[in-house]
């Protein structure tokens, strides 16, 4: 070969998924795609990149220096284009909203209704790298779309966001103690802060304060706050100590009229709080007037999901978008969703210890390690692997060319096999013998012809 | 909402998964997964971009007009120099090879050997789109570094790439009739130029055209061979048409002499020959010295899968790559791998009618379809459905108003589910009457306290 040897670092930001780290992302990727199959979506995906002005339509132009851009090397238009814009025609995908919507408007017609899809993609995004933040990573997306924005139904597509989350931490191991999932209504947030005397046209910026308070220090909030003329009042109304917290399972927080209102909603099929009930999440959730969202789009509901210790960033956040469809040219559809990337989720099941090795290794452990005691069976032991294999098992071997059993027996264990099968002397009568790697068992050897129902009755208790 | 409405496109030559394009990737990805975990594989995966010299360190710098470019938009110092070069510094990555050289240089010293890996990334070309060829594609890729290059762990780790590579045909349903995989040697067919007397220096130019060979008309190649010198006696060797082709499982065509080294061959354990037959693979193999590959990287075997009509582009084709670790900065390690991407492999599967619905939409059929043959019936719903899906079974409902039966029945139906669990009257005794939406047969009402156990015994048999 001509080329000179040379060492190369991922790009910053970016990861290696070595076997261990990918058994935990599948692992996670897994427990998304089974929820959300269990409960009525359909997965789907698009392309990694979009044109660049799909994310601009939806963001802004602010967008553009947020993402990575992409360009054709081989296109000398492009090419020229970049050079001399510093823009090029393409992103890599900062989000999936605009794609989901972008497939819903183009199929709009034909596709059954409600539309409840998920997606399992990789996001970019141009920022610094920091603890719970890359560049690249892997996001569980949900939408639900096309039920009546009004009625019952209305409130159990919301629910039924919240409750395939809850799901979700369910089989994580996660429990109401450790995550709480914050409600909050962009628009209920709105008319209080009209309420409160603030202009129809300072609200955005409102918001956009709220949002970002849990990231601000004291300070600067209440510089922010100054800077925006807010009143004492509502200063004190959105601090972050004495805000309204109501937990769902707990209403006690409430001024007796409002707590008489939710009494009669939790009777009432179709309300937020009764939809919340029969899902029985109502433990996991509760009403935080500081759970605004950052994204201009939302029209109803917003949520968001966080470690109950604060120590975290955000786990997931969603909530209702009834125009995002018509604005990419579809009909109009109400939808509700929302993101969970594997980033935080992954930091928050480590530092809890939800993942301990023998839970994200299980599926890939091997049904048997074969091992071959002389040459006369290491001339035999492909063919009897490959017949194992055929027959759907996962079978490893050594590629050591010792005959010392204990040592090959050694490297069955490390494989975390659950039998070994020991090719020797007994192979003369087509048997083998099978050891069990966790009782330590050895039973009489069983003939070869045996061995893929011996295999599969263990495989069922395994 | 303040954006206007705009339809958008996706970019050309990338795809849009619905539910049931996404349903077929996932077969297509599921059976790939499961061969090679049974194989004896661990999955990896790295990142989807990297830095551009990864690629021209491998390939040289042709390939960055291959390829797409990225750039970060919030990179002040990118933006500049992809305005002053046209060229970005980082690559949407063509192929995974050079990520894995990476990856097993960085942790070498380590790592457990042999590394046996696959990964089943995505990977983008800036090519005209085409029949078999796209922008982006799926890729399964599995490689085998670290057995000792000589001896009978080499032809085993060989013949490993072949046999699992024929175990995915064969879980596609695809049979020796239908593909056929066959074997060249890079370095027998430069040692054969030379024994016709072709130069050192012309040897690569020579195997370039040899490789181009299948998709160059007749008339281009003669005059290819032309422009190389080829002598009369060269051309007709490797002429389409008469060049030599062996099936593996039948040597008749070979001259007696080569025969008896083959047979010699079949009988000494650690040779090709010996232990293609020991995988049971030999009826899917041939020799063909028209099998070369195009990148100068391998080192011994390689080897392509071809549809056998030839009506297809390569569906997967790997070799022998012994110096590419040293390489990109790690130790001597030999190896060999394959890709096979998912676009030639669906069509082909598409063309022969083995991508039935029933086939991979069987993972995703529901376990019950749940309606409501009543109000109130309608307002328990959603905690029964909560209830099933806590216990890990897949179910849906109707979004429908109605609470026509029959109307509800067929929307089941429509679903693929199982069961539908009919909610009407009998819920005032706590049961629920149960059709199996596959027989009609419809029994007595089921107590809802004895519906998991029921729907778990019928679904073992689904």
């Amino acid at each position: 070969m001509a080329v000179s040897s040379k060492k190369f670092q991922a790009p910053k930001g970016m990861r290696d998924f070595y076997p261990q780290d990918m058994a935990v992302r599948r692992y996670i990727e897994n427990i998304w795609r089974t929820v959300s199959i269990n409960h009525g979506f359909d997965e789907v995906d698009g392309p990694t990149f979009e044109h660049l002005d799909l994310y601009t339509h939806k963001s802004g132009p602010g967008i553009v220096s947020e993402i990575f851009q992409v360009f054709s090397g081989k296109d000398e238009a492009e090419r020229a284009a970049v050079q001399r814009t510093a823009q090029a025609p393409f992103a890599l995908r900062p989000e999936f909203t605009p794609t989901l919507a972008r497939m819903v408007a183009a199929q709009a017609d034909s596709l059954p209704k409600p539309i409840k899809w998920f997606a399992i993609p990789t996001m970019f995004r141009a920022e610094r790298p920091q603890r719970g933040r890359l560049r690249e990573h892997v996001q569980w997306n949900v939408d639900f779309i096309g039920v009546p924005s009004e009625g019952m139904f209305r409130a159990q597509a919301d629910v039924a966001m919240l409750a395939l989350m809850v799901a979700a931490f369910e089989r994580f191991g996660l429990s109401a103690r450790d995550v709480r999932v914050k409600l909050g209504d962009r628009e209920a947030v709105r008319r209080r802060l009209k309420l409160e005397g603030r202009d129809q046209a300072a609200l955005d910026d409102d918001l956009t304060l709220l949002d970002e308070r849990p990231k601000l220090r004291p300070d600067e909030y209440r510089s922010r706050t100054r800077q925006l003329g807010w009143k004492d009042a509502l200063v004190r109304l959105y601090d972050p100590e004495t805000r309204l917290v109501v937990r769902l399972d707990d209403m006690s927080s409430l001024p007796d009229r409002e707590r008489q209102d939710s009494e009669d909603q939790r009777k009432q099929a179709g309300s937020l709080l009764y939809e919340i009930d029969q899902a029985e999440i109502a433990e996991w959730c509760e009403f935080d007037s500081l759970i605004v969202r950052g994204l201009a789009y939302y029209t109803g509901l917003v949520f968001e999901a966080h470690e109950a210790t604060g120590a975290h960033r955000a786990i997931a956040g969603g909530g209702r978008y009834d125009n995002l469809i018509e604005s990419f040219g579809g009909p109009s559809l109400p939808a509700c969703g929302f993101g969970m990337g594997d980033v935080v989720l992954g930091n928050i099941l480590h530092d809890k210890g939800l993942l301990p090795e023998d839970v994200y290794m299980a599926p890939l452990r091997p049904h048997a390690f074969v091992v071959a005691a002389d040459d006369q069976a290491a001339a035999q032991l492909p063919k009897i692997v490959a017949d194992l294999r055929k027959q759907g098992f996962h079978v490893r071997h050594s590629y050591k060319t010792t005959r010392n059993v204990g040592k090959l027996l050694g490297e069955a264990g490390k494989s975390r096999a659950c039998f070994a099968i020991i090719l020797g002397k007994e192979l003369a009568e087509n048997k083998a013998v099978v050891k069990n790697l966790e009782s330590g068992e050895q039973g009489d050897p069983i003939p070869l012809m045996a061995l893929v129902e011996f295999l599969r009755a263990q495989s069922r208790r395994v």
